[in-house]
C-alpha cells in the first residue's frame, strides 16, 4: 500500500465531476444539484452533483436486469474475476481516494488507509469465496426408484436473486459504501449492483464508482452490472427500493432510514428484502471480579473504543453496566477530556448527537461526566462525552436507551450484578454484547450469556465490540433494531447467502444443470 | 401403519371436545363460537369450537416466551426427542385423526395414511437433522494474534429465534397443519410454537394437538412450549401475527391470506418475517419432440397430476404449453370427463373457484373442453375442468394467470416452441415449472431452463410437480408470489433455517460457549 502523502487534498487531484454512471456511462442525475460539506471546515466541497430522478433510476434498474440476464453466460466464477479487478483498481488509485475521502468525511487519512485495505481484503475474499465454489451451497439426494413413493434426483444449489440495490454508509466511505461489503457481496452472488451514493461523500464515490465501471469493462461483464445513483433527496431513495427490478436491498445506516425503507420494500406490488444494519447500543457489562482484576485496562480499553472514529461506528461500545459505576465514569472521564476532539460526519450526525444528548442529560439522575466543550468554530468537532446514570434511571429516560452516533456513552452504576439481567430486558436488540469477566464468574455466567444470545448477533469476551473481523465466522447483525432481518450478516463470507435463492433441479438432463450441479 | 378401517367416522370415533391449548391444558376461547362443515354432506359435523381472542393469543404467547428461557435447561437435543414422541403418538391415534380429517376435509382414508405417513416421517427425520448436529451450522476461525490487525477466536451457531406463530392449511389437514412442516422445522429449530389451526379442521386439529401436549409434557419441555389456538375470524390470525414474543410465521395458504400477514407482520414495532407459501401456477411445458415420443404419457399423467387430491396442491400444474393445444386438450377432457367428481375442501374453496372459472371461461379465445357439470346435491363436488386458450389470449384475461385452487387447468396452445420464452415473462412466480423434452431438445433448452429457474423454486424434467420429496435437496418456496421469502424452503431438512438466527461468540470462555461451540 501506498503511504505517500504527496497529493493531499486539491482540487485537481480530487479528480471528480459530479457524475455517478449507468450502462458503463457518465450519469448526471435530472434532479436537484447538491454538494458535499467538508465536515472539518463546514464548507462546501468538490463539484456540484444532482440527484437521480426515479426516471434515472427506472433506466439504471432495466439496464441491471438486462445485465442479470446476459451475464448467465459469461464464464463460471466470473464474479471472482471482477471482484478482483475491482480490487486492484483501488491500490493504484489510493490517492485520489484518500485525498477526496478526507475532504469529504473528515476521516483522517490512516484510518482511511485501513479501510481501504478492508475494502479490497473483502473484495478478494469474497472472489476466493466464489473460486472454491462453496456459495452454490450443493446438496444433492439421488433417486430412488424402490422407495415409496419413488424419490427423484434432486439437486440443490443457490443462485443470485438478480439486482441488488446497496445504499452506501456515511461513517465507512469505502468498506461499507460503493465497492463494500454489501457490494461485494452481491456481486460475488452474481447480482447485478444498483449503489445509491451517501450524500455526505458523493465524490468519493464517483472516483470508486468509476473503478467499478472499468472493471466491469475489463472483465466483459454487461455494463448494467454496477450503477451509481446521486441522491441527495429521499425520493431517489426511495425511487431505488421500488423499482421494479430490483430484488433485495442492502443498506447500513440510522434507524428512522432503515425502517423507511424496510416499510417501502414491504408494500412493493412484489416485496422485497432490505438488509438494513441500524445501528446499535452494544452495552459491555464488568464483572465485580473483572473490575478487581483489570480495572485500568477496562478504563482504558473502553475510553480508546467508544471514541474510536470520533465514536461514529455501528459497533461502539455505548453503555457500560458495572457496580462501581462513579468510579468508573470519574477515570473514564479523565482520559476523555484529555483527549482530542472528533470530527463528526455531517451536520446531520452533529444536529442528531446533540439532540439525544439533551434529551439523555436532561434526565433525572443524569450526570455528564465530562467537562470538555466542544470546540468553537465552523468544523463539525465535537468532545467526547460520558454520562452516568443508575440502572434505575434507565427506563426514566428513554434517550438513554438510544444510540448516540458519535462520542457519547453512558456509564450505568448496578448496585449489584444479579440486576445485569435486568439491564438485558431493558436493552433492544443489538449488533454485540460484551462482557469482562473473570473465571470465578463463569457459574453465573452461563445463564447470562444465553440472555446476551437473544440480545444480540455477536457476544465478545473480555475484549470491545469495534474491530470486526471480516472472515465465515462473523456475525454482524442482531435482533430488531440492530438489524432488520436477524437471519444474516452483512459483514464477512456469509454475507453472501443474503442475495441468493435456492432452486431445486429434479430429474434434469445433465445438459441442463447449472455447471456446479453436474456429475462431471 | 394400520390400515383397519372399523373406526370410520363417528361422533364417538371423534373424540374431540371442542378445544384447543396452551400451557398444556385446554383453553376454550373466549370468542365467537364456530363448527366444521363436512364438505361431503355440507353439513355441520363435530362439536362447537370458539375463537380465540387477543387476550387468549397473549397468554400462549408469554407461555411461548417462558417455554423459550426455560427449555435452554433441557438436555442438549431435546428436540429430537419431542419430535419423535409426536410421530409415535400420531401413529398410535391413527384410527381417531382419519376419521375426524375423513369428516372435516372430505380427503379419502387412502390419502389420509399416505398424509400421515408422510407427517410422522416428517417429524423423525427432523429428529435425525437435530441428532446429527448439522442444523448448528457451525463455523469456527481460531485466534491469530500476529495478524493485523489481530484475530481473535471466532465461533458462529445457529440458535432458534424464539416462538413461532403457524398458520394449518386446509389443503393438508396432517402435514401442514398442527404437527406438520412448520411447527416440525420451528421444534427442530427449538422454537416453541404457537399454531393457528385451520378452521376447516378443527377437530383433527384438537386430536393431533393433544397428542403434541402428551409429548411436550413427556419429555419434560415446558407446557408453554406448544400452544394450539383456534379461530375462525380474521382477528384471531391478526392476533397471533402481532403478539410481541412472536419471532416468525410460517403458512401455507392463499395469496390474500399471506400478504395480509406479511403486511400485518412488517407494520409491527417489531417487525417479523413470514414464510408464507401462497400457491403457484406451476406450469409446464411440452417440446414438439416430447408430444412426439410420449403423447399418451403426457396426457394421462397431466390429467392425474392436476387431479390429484381435487386438484387442491400447491404443485397442481394450472397452466400446460403445447404447439399441439387443442388435440392435447381434447385428449385430457375425455379423460377428465369420465373421471369421478372430487370433493373440495370448504364453501370458500368452491366459491372461490367458481369465481375465477367464470371470469377465465368468459376471456376471448378461451374454450372449456370438459363437458361433464358438477353433481346436484348438498355435497361441495366438482367435476375436473380443463380450458384450452391461445397464448395469445393469456395477456387479455388476468384470471388466466391466477392459480385455480381445484381440479381445473388450462392448455395454452402455442404456435411455436420460440414462443415458449415469452409465456415465461407473463408467469408470476411459482413454486415449480415442468418440462417435458427430448435429448434433441437440450440445445435450445439451456437458456431456457435458466429462466425458468427465475421462475420457479423447482424445475422439474419429464415429470409432474405434485408430489414433493422431503429431503435435504428439497426446495419448496419460490419466487414472490409463490413464497412471501424466495430465501427458503418450506418443506425438507433445510426448512429448520427459517426459525434460526446466527451468533458468534468471540473469544469466549468455553465453559460459557453453547455445548456444540466447545472444543470437547
Amino acid at each position: 500500500m501506498s503511504g505517500s502523502n504527496d497529493t493531499a487534498y486539491n482540487d485537481t487531484a480530487y479528480q471528480a465531476d459530479g457524475v455517478g454512471f449507468t450502462g458503463g456511462s457518465a450519469l448526471r442525475g435530472a434532479g436537484e444539484p447538491f454538494r458535499a460539506v467538508n465536515p472539518s471546515t463546514a464548507e462546501p466541497v468538490g463539484p456540484e452533483f444532482t440527484s437521480c430522478t426515479a426516471e434515472d433510476v427506472a433506466r439504471a434498474a432495466d439496464l441491471a436486469r438486462d445485465a442479470f440476464t446476459a451475464n448467465r453466460t459469461l464464464p463460471e466464477g466470473w464474479q471472482a474475476d471482477l471482484l478482483r479487478a475491482i480490487a486492484a483498481r483501488l491500490t493504484g488509485a489510493r490517492d485520489r481516494i484518500v485525498a477526496a475521502a478526507t475532504a469529504e468525511t473528515g476521516i483522517d487519512e490512516g484510518r482511511l488507509d485501513g479501510e481501504l485495505a478492508r475494502t479490497r481484503d473483502q473484495l478478494t475474499g469474497f472472489a476466493e469465496v466464489v473460486g472454491e465454489g462453496g456459495h452454490h451451497g450443493i446438496v444433492r439426494v439421488a433417486a430412488d426408484p424402490d422407495a415409496a413413493p419413488p424419490r427423484p434426483d434432486l439437486r440443490r444449489t443457490l443462485l443470485p436473486v438478480g439486482p441488488v440495490a446497496v445504499f452506501g454508509a456515511s461513517n465507512f466511505p469505502l468498506a461499507f459504501s460503493v465497492a463494500g461489503n454489501d457490494t461485494a457481496s452481491a456481486l460475488a452472488a452474481g447480482c447485478p449492483v444498483l449503489v445509491k451514493a451517501h450524500p455526505s461523500h458523493p465524490a468519493t464515490s464517483e472516483i470508486v464508482g468509476r473503478l467499478v465501471v472499468d472493471a466491469v469493462a475489463a472483465v466483459g461483464a454487461h455494463p448494467g452490472t454496477f450503477a451509481l445513483l446521486h441522491g441527495a433527496d429521499r425520493a431517489s431513495g426511495a425511487a431505488v427500493v421500488t423499482a421494479p427490478p430490483v430484488r433485495a436491498v442492502g443498506f447500513t445506516g440510522s434507524f428512522a432510514g432503515g425502517r423507511a425503507l424496510t416499510e417501502l420494500a414491504a408494500a412493493r406490488p412484489r416485496p422485497i428484502p432490505v438488509f438494513a444494519e441500524m445501528g446499535s447500543l452494544n452495552p459491555v457489562f464488568v464483572t465485580e471480579a473483572a473490575a478487581r482484576e483489570r480495572f485500568d485496562e477496562i478504563v482504558s480499553g473502553f475510553a480508546a473504543s467508544m471514541t474510536l472514529g470520533a465514536g461514529q461506528m455501528c459497533t461502539k461500545p455505548g453503555l457500560i453496566f458495572t457496580t462501581r459505576g462513579r468510579e468508573f465514569a470519574e477515570r473514564v472521564a479523565a482520559l476523555l477530556d484529555k483527549a482530542e476532539p472528533g470530527v463528526l460526519l455531517n451536520t446531520a450526525t452533529r444536529d442528531g448527537l446533540n439532540t439525544r444528548l439533551a434529551a439523555s442529560t436532561a434526565g433525572p439522575g443524569v450526570e455528564l461526566m465530562t467537562t470538555q466543550r466542544d470546540p468553537e468554530g465552523p468544523g463539525l468537532r465535537a468532545a467526547a462525552k460520558l454520562l452516568l446514570a443508575g440502572i434505575d434511571d434507565l427506563a426514566k429516560t428513554p434517550a438513554l436507551l438510544e444510540e448516540h452516533f458519535g462520542p457519547v456513552a453512558v456509564v450505568v452504576d448496578v448496585d449489584s450484578p444479579e440486576r445485569f439481567a435486568e439491564a438485558v430486558d431493558l436493552l433492544p436488540g443489538s449488533l454485540t454484547a460484551t462482557v469482562h469477566a473473570e473465571p470465578e464468574d463463569h457459574a453465573w455466567l452461563v445463564p447470562f450469556t444465553a440472555e446476551l444470545a437473544e440480545l444480540a448477533g455477536r457476544i465478545i469476551y473480555n475484549g470491545f465490540p469495534t474491530g470486526v473481523a471480516v472472515n465465515e465466522a462473523q456475525t454482524h447483525g442482531g435482533p430488531y433494531p440492530a438489524a432488520s432481518d436477524s437471519a444474516h450478516t452483512s459483514v464477512g463470507w456469509t454475507a453472501l447467502r443474503r442475495f441468493q435463492r435456492p432452486v431445486t433441479f429434479q430429474n434434469t438432463p445433465e445438459a441442463l444443470l447449472p455447471h456446479a450441479l453436474r456429475d462431471a
